[in-house]
């Protein structure tokens, strides 16, 4: 899921967002809570709306841009204080709060409010935070359930567009007119610090609560990939096979590779986007730098194996003009041809699931694209 | 003619500029000669594939940038040394020098290098620049003669595509097979501040010369409007009618407009692309900052009579929060649609020319758009 942080997949218009398959972005209710505001955006008719965008959203529960962004941070059983970073005025998260918002964001998949779990935790420290988050999930559903009806969709006619939500391409998947949700869904998340037997306790427990789908929280914050594995399958044995199973927050293309092999549907990460904007390009002969001098002269597209519509049109040299220029149009192009890398290599491990053989892409024997 | 200064129209893709219907855009001499350098754009193929523009392009004389952004500026009958406002190199632009830099870069209307001249300027000041200029266009064109062969256009097989030029929408107007040139056309420059006699003795005397092309420069440096248009009509009665005469730097869209009506074939401006940045939006309902908190709520578009890609499917509360959030889809967003009402404007005059009657649009009563 490519990540629309402020209601903006930076840089990227939402038509092409469409041309690339996006069938699903995420946004961040910290920064859509404190600008434009959730009421404004429920008024509006919803993030769908009011961004213009037809397919399905995921937004997160807050709590970790809280944990990363912001200032004065204080956790108590009720919740999370905090102040802005944009303004420094103060706020309070709770359970209850984030499904307030969420659900006056409208989006398709709401999460549980949860702790992320700083690393590195002493045992007893993993415990009580995932404690914590257990009883949150507790308060989130019990929250949700009462008030999932209150979504801002109304007949679900987004933006200024009039097509009906199904004549969109990709966005079938989502929104047929068999599965077309008339209310949200919430989310479990699994927490637990680097601890197997508190992650696979912190699953079950979680599945007790009964979700339509769970997440697993709190990895790629420090660790080494490996255990970031562990953490994930310990917790891929437990959690039910015939619901969603989302990582959150990761990752490399080869890393997505590797846990879709391993059983994970879904996974957002901010690297393909933010990474363009440093000029960071993915392709299928590994990352380029394209403010490389190097580049100043290569006339060939940013990947020679990519038929994104950046890679159709322009050369090496340009983009590598465009970057050391700072011209605006460098953010847009590198990012339309990162997330048509990462786009493009999903759907290349989504036809290997119905060939069923995954074997050649985990090799790299198969390229990603 | 929308600006590209430094090889892109800044924040919007090239396939976006087509569907707008731009059919040429400017690209700065000044910029292009210090950053990528015309050296290594000649050496990719010219400007055209450097940035994939199958369309026209026009460069400017590098003049203008000289005299606007460049430091410890001194100018010489050889030409006009300088410092690099990027990083304080020292650099000479002669007459010779123009040419070979936007001969490099391969445009398709070249422009004489001439001696913008400050304003407010004395009698005598004005006509020591303006006959500064008419040795330089004489400079200009007998170097332009004895070199236009060697632009890099090759097969003039542009950037990484492979259709035909004549198969793009719209490139047909400038170069379909009738009319595909061989070579660039080099146009003249009158100068003469802001003396009417000056203007016409510079306009005659650019005239003997024998441009295929002629344009306006030294307007829109500070004086009031009125003797903006004084200075147009004086020149367009003595410029002939059968050759395209071009306004360099102007302007608002009343403005482009009154001149179009006066007699004026082609104009520049940053103007679209320059506001849109600072969220100023041109519409058929005036000026629009969309900063300004009374669009918080707006459901409407952008413009109303508007039928752009951004005014079909975002509001103006959309773009509104885009902007205050720092976003980089709003100088996106912003641009293109200011764009599209600059091309649409002229669309409309172009209509109106066709059906033999201005009035409508010079009064107003006629929509712009």
């Amino acid at each position: 899921m490519p990540v629309g942080t402020a209601g903006t997949v930076k840089a990227v218009p939402q038509d092409i967002l469409e041309d690339l398959g996006a069938q699903i972005i995420l946004g961040n209710t910290y920064h859509l809570y404190l600008r434009p505001g959730h009421e404004l955006v429920r008024k509006l008719g919803g993030l769908h709306r009011f961004m213009s965008w037809e397919r399905a959203l995921l937004t997160d529960s807050g709590g970790f841009q809280v944990f990363s962004l912001s200032e004065l941070r204080k956790v108590k059983e009720e919740g999370v204080s905090f102040r802005s970073h944009l303004d420094g005025t103060s706020h309070l998260f709770t359970p209850e709060r984030s499904m307030e918002i969420q659900i006056a964001l409208g989006a398709d998949i709401v999460m549980a409010f949860d702790e992320c779990t700083e690393h590195p935790a002493e045992r007893e420290r993993a415990r009580s935070s995932m404690e914590m988050t257990l009883r949150w999930a507790k308060r989130s559903k019990d929250c949700f359930e009462a008030h999932k009806h209150e979504v801002p969709w109304g007949d679900r006619v987004i933006g200024r567009t009039e097509e009906p939500v199904s004549a969109q391409p990709g966005a079938a998947a989502v929104h047929d007119s068999t599965t077309k949700p008339t209310t949200p869904a919430l989310f479990g998340i699994v927490q637990g610090g680097m601890y197997e037997d508190l992650r696979r306790e912190s699953a079950e427990r979680t599945i007790e609560l009964d979700f339509p789908g769970y997440a697993i929280g709190g990895l790629s914050v420090g660790e080494s990939r490996a255990r970031t594995m562990e953490m994930i399958a310990a917790v891929l044995e437990i959690l039910p096979k015939d619901k969603p199973r989302y990582v959150m927050g990761v990752g490399y293309p080869e890393e997505i590779v590797q846990y879709a092999a391993m059983g994970v549907d879904m996974m957002d990460c901010v690297l393909p986007t933010r990474a363009a904007r440093h000029g960071l390009l993915f392709t299928s002969e590994g990352r380029i730098n394209i403010k490389n001098a190097r580049y100043a002269q290569d006339q060939g597209p940013a990947d020679p194996k990519c038929a994104c519509r950046v890679c159709s049109r322009y050369t090496r040299a340009y983009l590598r003009h465009l970057f050391v220029s700072a011209e605006p149009l460098a953010g847009v192009l590198n990012t339309v041809h990162n997330l048509a890398f990462y786009l493009d290599t999903m759907r290349s491990v989504r036809h290997a699931i119905t060939l069923g053989d995954l074997s050649g892409i985990l090799s790299g024997s198969v390229s990603l694209t």
